[in-house]
């Protein structure tokens, strides 16, 4: 995704301030964002601290080393891991350049609010090869520290892009021939059988504990489910997009029928 | 399971003190324990306290209204959410006995330290349908408040076991008949596309970050992972418990080549 040019103008989403190991090592990988300074508590036991110090010194960031101390009061996550950098802001991209792609598989958030939920799907949907996520604006968890670290360098790699709501945004999906899919414990498509998961498609997931919002699911295409085959009824919002990214991942790398 | 006869003179698995609405609400709709205890602090505002209520007094369990500080002190997790049964033991099963199921679809940890993560792991299984999960009862997470709540009510519908270890549980297995497939990031099996995904099956989970033991990958039938289609090179552990169950047990409720 480094490719792909930020829309000028529109506001930044943060993410300045990186801290985790993961996090940090992926930022100094992928070079997408300029790098200004790294804190590090020097360690003998963690060659990865070792690796990404060398890292920064490539990137030309200032290397402060610091008493654990000085990062603990620097730092906005619980366990920084000893390393922590200050970055230029993740860019937002264009939704309309994101919808137009011929391949696109875009993930929509609509109002999942907990930093390490939304960490976690956007670790998950990188994985999976999503092309682009879009987070509303509102009533929904920003690209704060502990999101950030939670999604082990995903933010990266990701395009990321904001949206005034997920309503208005399926509407411009359906324009731009894009299918949507809600995903939801009552969803009545299996996830692992749509017969649109090779098609441009935005996957959207609802809020922890509520789902899908009411205009949400009225303008989604579809809304799908994964098949519960216990007694518990639910699975946390981050499993799920786990689940079903990867389910559809699948069918659109292999083909409906495709098996190795 | 709640008909599965856990084996005599084994130990028992813990989980007597259950926190949080979830897993405190499964425990006392399963019925597979006895319930003595519910403290809880009155609230207007979760229709899910009173259903709690309704169920405790159905089962006969003590009900002591407490106030949030009074439950605070009892409670060993951070957030009991206003409850707190206190119960008989998770019944701990015999192995063989899960290994001789037709259906046997089993899953092993092999050194998963955080309860968080084991939490999320139980209660992924049981919505994938797996019928027993195999701790080892040694470096491993054991079935905390904090385990037990994250599972959010699994362990009352799971059937559970303790084991030696890894290695010896899979040389039981491969005498039963039962294929293990070890999981883990540099598997070169697909874990969408196993031959043996219906067949009586193992599949075993690495420690975070570590991976499988050398041993453990070692006596495991064939080392599956799930396709990476981005940057980033690893999924949290319960999310690849998820990706991977749910995979898996769709090939078994299915058919190898089901679609609907």
């Amino acid at each position: 995704m480094s490719g792909k040019r930020p829309s000028r103008g529109d506001s930044n989403l943060g993410g300045d301030q990186v801290e985790g190991r993961n996090a940090v090592r992926e930022l100094l990988r992928a070079r997408t964002r300029r790098v200004s300074e790294l804190w590090v508590v020097p360690t003998r036991e963690a060659p990865v601290v070792d690796e990404i110090m060398a890292l920064a010194k490539e990137v030309g960031a200032r290397i402060r080393q610091v008493s654990s101390e000085e990062l603990a009061e620097k730092a906005r996550t619980e366990a920084p891991q000893g390393v922590l950098a200050l970055a230029a802001p993740i860019p937002n991209h264009d939704i309309d350049d994101l919808l137009s792609r011929p391949d696109a598989f875009l993930l929509a958030l609509d109002g999942v609010t907990d930093p390490q939920n939304l960490g976690a799907i956007l670790r998950v949907a990188e994985t999976a090869g999503v092309t682009g996520v879009v987070l509303p604006r509102h009533r929904s968890a920003g690209l704060t520290p502990a999101a950030v670290k939670a999604a082990a360098g995903a933010v990266e790699y990701l395009a990321l892009a904001t949206a005034s709501g997920v309503p208005a945004l399926l509407d411009r999906a359906a324009r731009a021939g894009v299918w949507s899919v809600g995903l939801d414990g009552d969803g009545t498509a299996d996830v692992f059988a749509l017969d649109v998961a090779d098609r441009p498609l935005v996957v959207v997931l609802g809020a922890e504990g509520r789902g899908l919002g009411r205009l949400t699911r009225e303008r989604c295409d579809l809304v799908a489910g994964i098949p519960m085959r216990g007694s518990i009824e639910s699975l946390n919002v981050a499993t799920a997009a786990a689940v079903a990214c990867h389910a559809i991942a699948r069918v659109r790398a292999e083909g409906p029928g495709g098996r190795h």
